[in-house]
């Protein structure tokens, strides 16, 4: 670790802040269990673990930063806000439901209706708002004006950061020798969490579509960026623009971010239920696709840990 | 443990053999994660563990018995037989791939088509006899007293026994203060090795459908009796009798057999992809099943492991 070397600033997130974290959330949320493979599992060299966290409560590890961020504000009757039509949004209206507090959850027009209807089923107040997610972010912005009620940022506050840290932490726990661990990534809160966890002790490296490459493009642009996104992981990874947050980490600790096809991960999701039962999203399989088709390449003895991030797809879709 | 009580015979099967296994499968199996939920999880008093063992190779337990067996036999050119439309033929299809033995599984011709063609497609020699297991069962007797090669059978042999015991084994290295562990039942293998392995220390409940009462029916008649076989479990827990062994075993060390209805295993199937992401086959839920319902009611603290024992459906079925 590097933390006090002079010249660089000090990352907005320590590994203080995920321990804090990981008291706040430890009884809100599950200890999501690893699966380690045999060697050359799925024909890649060296040994492979998977961190099962789309067996986390709603289906990904969104429930540690949703319960990180408002068991570290103070609420009142106002209750939250939050702008998301996929895993964020889930999150929170479950952890508001949990945590006995009001939830308005604004959606796209343009999300998925099963998503949309999962999340007014757990009891939060969902606003459709016509367009896309920047359209949704701006109302919800503008209800917390007028509301006073708490803003919860599906990746770029501290708070939500630190949660999903918490991932990292456990990780540490349950294995040893971890030499690598490979992140999907769409606004850059889980990456950001993981590295800040690992302050450069293990290689993480970012995971992105090519059709959602936030972390590359900032990474390359020396900043975050705007950037297209579509395709087939556009439901949890579509994040226009990777968070000030997960960035600033991500240049310190991060080694890279590789690229994956539509093809690749939708694969990868194939080969995940083939060999090991295991059902993921497209988004939630992305650190497998990488290994795959190698575009990361371990070496014959590395232990690579691929977070299987979010499993809130249709298995009709992976049959 | 009771093994030395007078007027008991010893239990055909024992920690010592489950050890034995442990070693000979080590390097072959999976050791499978497991899931620990919050407190009143599903509604469900007390605390309840899932041992996930569907994200076993081949997608159940059955690739313990069937490595464990193999490697405790002495094998020729002639290789291996096995009766088996399901889960037994599967794993020791892929037992023998990874072993370089031949392997013949003879299927009933009312077998799954899609579950004939897995196993072929491992690269065994599937026969598909007319008729039900019984004739499949009768086909591959005969093939073995022609060539020589080495019987295995689904559940009542020692070695099969004892490597279906080494779940348990695991158990009692990942969990502390186990109290209950709910196991499903067909012809018995897993339930004794289970059995076997706790001894009396942890209370065994076997868990059938309604449908498939093997044990249920054994215990009461106070011997192995031919039962009637059906509904949506039978395709991996449909014997129509349980096992000598396991029905020794589990006469000695479970406590009891219960029923469960071909809709909660459903339902519990459905329940499992809501609140866990776990994708289960019928018979792999029938534990968890057992729980929602009140087949199996736990006190207030009971800890209760359910073995979520197989994964081998058809993803599209439960959405």
């Amino acid at each position: 670790m590097d933390l006090l070397s002079p010249g660089l600033e000090p990352p907005p997130i320590t590994r203080f802040d995920i321990e804090e974290a990981a008291e706040r959330i430890r009884e809100h949320v599950r200890r999501t269990p690893v699966l380690s493979l045999e060697r050359n599992a799925f024909g890649v060299p060296g040994r492979m673990s998977l961190k099962l966290e789309l067996l986390q409560h709603t289906g990904s590890f969104k429930a540690r930063g949703a319960f990180s961020r408002m068991l570290s504000a103070e609420l009142d009757d106002s209750g939250v806000l939050a702008p998301s039509g996929g895993n964020f949004g889930l999150a929170v209206a479950h952890a508001a439901r949990v945590l006995g507090q009001r939830a308005e959850i604004f959606v796209p027009s343009t999300a998925s209706p099963v998503k949309i209807e999962a999340i007014r089923a757990t009891g939060a107040e969902v606003h459709v708002v016509p367009g896309y997610y920047a359209d949704a972010y701006a109302a919800c912005e503008e209800r917390a004006f007028d509301t006073g009620a708490v803003f919860l940022h599906p990746y770029d506050q501290p708070a939500v950061v630190a949660g999903q840290g918490t991932i990292a932490m456990e990780l540490g726990e349950q294995l040893q020798g971890i030499d690598t661990v490979l992140v999907p990534v769409g606004g850059g809160g889980l990456i950001g969490g993981v590295a800040a966890w690992f302050a450069g002790e293990v290689r993480v490296v970012g995971v992105e579509p090519e059709a959602c490459p936030t972390l590359h493009a900032a990474l390359a642009a020396g900043e975050p960026v705007d950037v297209e996104v579509g395709g087939i992981a556009a439901d949890s990874l579509g994040a226009r623009r990777v968070g000030e947050l997960g960035f600033a980490i991500a240049r310190r600790f991060v080694e890279r971010a590789v690229l994956v096809s539509d093809e690749t991960i939708a694969w990868a999701q194939r080969r995940l239920w083939e060999e090991c039962r295991i059902l993921a999203e497209p988004g939630g399989v992305a650190s497998l696709a990488a290994l795959l088709r190698g575009a990361y390449r371990p070496g014959p003895d590395e232990h690579v840990v691929c977070i299987i991030s979010g499993g809130n797809t249709d298995p009709a879709q992976v049959a």
